[in-house]
């Protein structure tokens, strides 16, 4: 019967797969590399992750150790493009030192180090002779860098840097592949010489023996401690690390953008710190497309066990009601799903920023780095809280079995939630948001024009007169209607805000006391930028039988769920009568339904392999419950019919033989 | 400076700590009994936690039945009363079989069994010489009992019952203590006898030899594997059972309702089955009340490392902000902090409901019990959904470090999360409370008077018509004003959903299109209930200097909170104009200014010891960062300062001597 309720909603579908996998992974060639490499991680049993989280924290990190070592014998050998190694690498699904050593570490060098220092270091790097980590939050600071306390002072007498931990919160902190694998850390510490404090900047320091793997002299390093989840981070050796005025030569500061002289004397190179604002955008870009990645994975597994799973609701003699039928279950779905494709449009348009921003950055443009850097800091910020919650979510639609770890789910949220604190906590970034947009509001009066995602508050008169249109449920679903709604409620929200902190009695203890109306304003902004971009995107034509259709109906379950999840902004500017939120509503039913014969055949679209979603409940197959059942028998805890423990702990309490304590009250 | 961050909070706290115990506790007995218990545990080597993460699920669940035997071996020689060995199994704070014998086994004997199965079973189970579970669910069957499929078919010719699982989705799945431990079960099977299907009934059925453990012959016994988290339920045997034609005793039904014969008549006792509904309230009021201690934890790490915790916003030279000083985290900590306090008084208003209820029952007065199943469904879905929510929330704002274990937050929050779907899914408990608050409205026309925590409904005509009187942000804080805006929010949005209803092609119909609605239709009333449930108990005297302020302030936090939270209802239905909305969101903040120096105070008066909060964050004595650091050394991945696989895994990658893999593309 299981197989048949998923082959049944395949038959129901109304539009081509297979054109939609090549929406949803950007090109043919790419729905092939996936295919290609997923088979390959899937069918090596070196990668099997299914015992994972049965395991003790140091039998999984040696597991981990040695997935890396088997993936980079296979990269070598099969002599992998940089792509393929890449997906290699994401495929594995589990976090490892290598995650910072290629996308920390490797990057860091080619964006801040000189020419020079990259043809140094680089190649040892490529070939993994070093290895290397990002070490930059410490004990007591995270979000502000600016207050990091590690000291890098130089020494002229030698030509060393000096580089050390001057009190127990400037530990570093949670770096990933720090504590135990690592060779070199790119170590963020407070430039000091000559008697000056220059402030923070980027330094290589060999922290292991590359002959031995011991800690050098005068440095303290270790992990950090077990985290969140049965397998999740436990995967990584996030560390902690303390110099003890360790010497290293003076051409390891990294010097693109300043460097000291032999005599001490510190240069700015005349390369612009922004520079480095291209690769701030290329991470929040992947953190976004992985946002994508992670919530399609949570709704593939939440729609197939949402449709195999039947619950109440029966005539007599028939089988129980899918729960994917229930409308309290579609309400809470798919919005998820449809966040799942607008997130993905969203990183397909900040892959254009990204190349947009350094065509410009090399042009020696700057003007449009305030509007980008907003942007991209409130996108990261939503869509990681919004994946997170939705990962949950899902996990609970999934009712009890969500619990077990056969459904994938725990994993997957243990394993996603830290993105909402790394690259920037998700409330402050909200906060740099809401300062460019009172900023921006505030020089309207002179005349200047807002650019970029926050041009339409140029159009702010407007949006503050002109109230929602609609008189019937039809109405919402158009594409002007829903872009002015959006626009009208994130300006409204914003010259709020602007209008309270103007009142107060100085600017900064007004920006402090509303700062949670500045988070809804600037979650309203973010919100409006992902919306649009979705309906951009449908604007160009879209191959496949039914596919810009699906779409279509996803990008409007999306608009709507967040009419109606955000009622209060609505209404509250006056922008939404009561009428018209219930006319949104029942669009936004109506769309469900529209949307229901094709929910798993959309999740299908995602391409994700079972290896790869790692859960029974979301089985391509449907047969959830014969293989919870195998599985669970199979598991070490079942290896004897009676229990580890019971000759000591179980048998002496029945047979009353247990030896009585000693405690006292 | 850490010491100093907390001694000095405290210091400003403007009321009697001691007192607030009290009140927290319920009795200086209460108080008492918490000291003197949560002391030996804390002390006795073998309860310790610390260590739990790290191990696999095998050790770690070997370890639980160390701790359950060795609690038993305490509670026996010291003789404890049934009080204190429930706080002694509540302070060793993992899940275990224990919790399921003393919690569900024996209270089902007592409950459903007839006075001759109590004298019998009972004795056997106080004495621990068998050991007991509860088996309701099945694979395929969670909330719906009436679709379980177990049977045990009476058979005439040799007296017995032959209890069979006719299928794979009827495997009993979940039951906790049934996996590895009980070799009894409390088993729900559809009774059938003279080849009629009676429905589903309570049997006692052994499970395991009470001589070797084994299972016993036709019983498939085992656990179903690895659930969330790192120690959370895997200290649980949840587990699977199968029965391949078992016979069991006749008299193993638990008869206190209905009875077979000798010859295979099914007779009802003539008991009401109502009886169980006593059992009911009691188990929904225990869950309110792990909900505000679960969230008291939280809080009281949360809070107490937002006030040690600094970041940002200095002047040049001054130490830090305190994190808590910021209106983000106020505005997301402090109502936390509120709804656990209203939920201990709601917690305690239950237990008066479970006298009422009861001593009703007993005189055979029904009247009440839907008014009661309504309302205990609801609050037992909305503290739940709430509690889980905000202890996630508090490990966010712990920023990273609340993802480490070390937090204690990520451990709480997976041993929480399932009380949203046991004992009832919490979606469908909302559309229960729903059917109740529809079919109320109903009843209004034939002039049915509701009562109890419905009777606001009595007064629709007066809460549609009158708005919210408020002009200024003082009017807020008023009970009678509060009270009036949650019923009138209540009772217009359940009216509307009536309404739509009615409108549909049938009710069914109508019923299922608007059950998002319905379910914030129910929210709503539960949160009335609580809000009014706080404030009753503060018109009563409170003892202490300073407490019954406290108290209010808080009471005054939870519902403008709630205000501002829902804010989309009290709009939509018209209650409320934007400008008073406004005006709730300033009194907040004031709230917040006065709660702030009591903030940890407040915490404190939780009574937590540091064991049992099991949080470096959260320590009494505000130590954080050296004890995070201290222990993290302590961590079995540092045992050695060259990880094992080092010479495995890490240094033929950074030697360049990896074997090259075989594998293929």
């Amino acid at each position: 019967m299981e197989m048949n309720s998923l082959a049944q909603e395949r038959k129901s579908a109304q539009f081509d797969v297979e054109a939609m996998k090549v929406v949803w992974e950007g090109s043919p060639e790419q729905v092939q590399l996936t295919q290609r490499i997923g088979q390959l991680v899937a069918s090596d049993p070196v990668f099997r992750k299914d015992n994972r989280v049965s395991q003790g924290r140091l039998e999984l990190f040696k597991n981990t150790l040695w997935k890396a070592a088997h993936a980079w014998s296979i990269i070598q050998s099969m002599h992998l493009t940089e792509a393929e190694a890449l997906k290699l690498r994401s495929f594995i699904d589990e976090p490892a030192y290598t995650d910072l050593h290629w996308g920390m570490f490797i990057p860091a060098i080619k964006g801040q180090g000189t020419d020079e220092q990259q043809q140094k270091w680089l190649p040892l790097a490529f070939k993994q002779t070093i290895i290397g980590c990002y070490a930059q939050t410490e004990l007591g600071h995270g979000s502000n860098v600016q207050g990091l306390e590690t000291t890098a002072t130089f020494d002229p007498s030698t030509d060393e840097f000096i580089v050390n931990t001057p009190t127990l919160t400037a530990t570093k902190w949670w770096p990933g592949g720090l504590g135990k694998v690592s060779t070199h850390a790119i170590v963020y510490a407070r430039l000091i010489t000559d008697g000056k404090d220059y402030g923070v900047h980027a330094f290589i320091v060999q922290i292991r023996s590359l002959e031995d793997h011991h800690p050098l002299p005068g440095v303290i390093v270790a992990d950090i401690g077990v985290k969140f989840g049965n397998g999740g981070y436990n995967t990584m050796d996030n560390g902690l690390l303390r110099f003890d005025s360790v010497r290293i030569p003076r051409d390891n500061l990294l010097m693109r953008v300043a460097s000291v002289t032999r005599d001490g004397k510190y240069v700015p190179s005349g390369v612009p710190r922004q520079l480095g604002y291209g690769a701030m955008v290329f991470v929040r870009k992947s953190i976004v497309m992985d946002a994508s990645t992670y919530l399609s994975r949570a709704v593939t597994i939440a729609v197939r066990y949402s449709a195999v799973r039947r619950q109440f609701g029966t005539e007599q003699g028939k089988p129980e009601t899918q729960v994917i039928d229930y409308m309290t279950q579609q309400s809470r779905l798919f919005p998820l799903l449809a966040t799942a494709y607008a997130y993905r449009f969203l990183g397909v348009w900040m892959s254009w920023l990204y190349s947009d921003v350094t065509s410009r950055l090399e042009r020696g443009d700057f003007s449009t780095l305030p509007e980008v850097h907003a942007c991209t800091s409130g996108l990261k910020s939503i869509t990681t809280s919004t994946t997170a919650d939705g990962i949950e979510e899902c996990r609970k639609l999934c009712g009890g079995h969500g619990y077990l770890c056969a459904s994938g789910l725990p994993e997957l949220y243990a394993a996603y939630v830290p993105a909402c604190t790394y690259e920037g906590d998700n409330v402050i970034l909200l906060l740099q948001v809401a300062r460019f947009l009172m900023k921006t509001l505030s020089l309207l009066g002179s005349g200047k024009k807002p650019s970029g995602t926050a041009a339409y508050l140029g159009n702010a008169a407007d949006l503050l007169a002109k109230n929602c249109p609609v008189t019937k449920e039809r109405d919402w679903i158009n594409l002007d209607t829903l872009q002015h709604a959006f626009e009208a409620r994130s300006a409204r929200l914003s010259v709020k805000c602007a209008t309270q902190i103007a009142a107060a009695s100085n600017q900064e203890a007004g920006f402090s006391e509303f700062s949670s109306e500045l988070v809804d304003a600037s979650r309203a902004h973010c919100e409006l930028i992902v919306v649009t971009r979705f309906m951009e995107a449908l604007k160009k034509e879209i191959p496949g039988r039914g596919v810009r259709e699906q779409l279509q109906i996803l990008c409007n379950i999306y608009a709507l769920s967040l009419v109606t999840a955000r009622a209060g902004d609505f209404l509250v500017t006056g922008y939404l009568s009561s009428e018209q939120l219930d006319l949104a509503k029942g669009q936004l039913r109506s769309l469900f339904r529209e949307l229901r014969p094709n929910a798993v055949a959309l999740v299908d679209s995602f391409n994700h392999s079972d290896y790869y979603l790692g859960s029974t409940l979301g089985r391509f197959d449907g047969n959830v419950y014969e293989n919870l059942y195998n599985d669970a028998l199979k598991d070490p805890m079942n290896a004897s019919p009676v229990t580890e423990g019971y000759e000591e702990y179980i048998r002496p309490v029945l047979k009353r033989q247990l030896k009585l304590a000693n405690s006292r009250l």
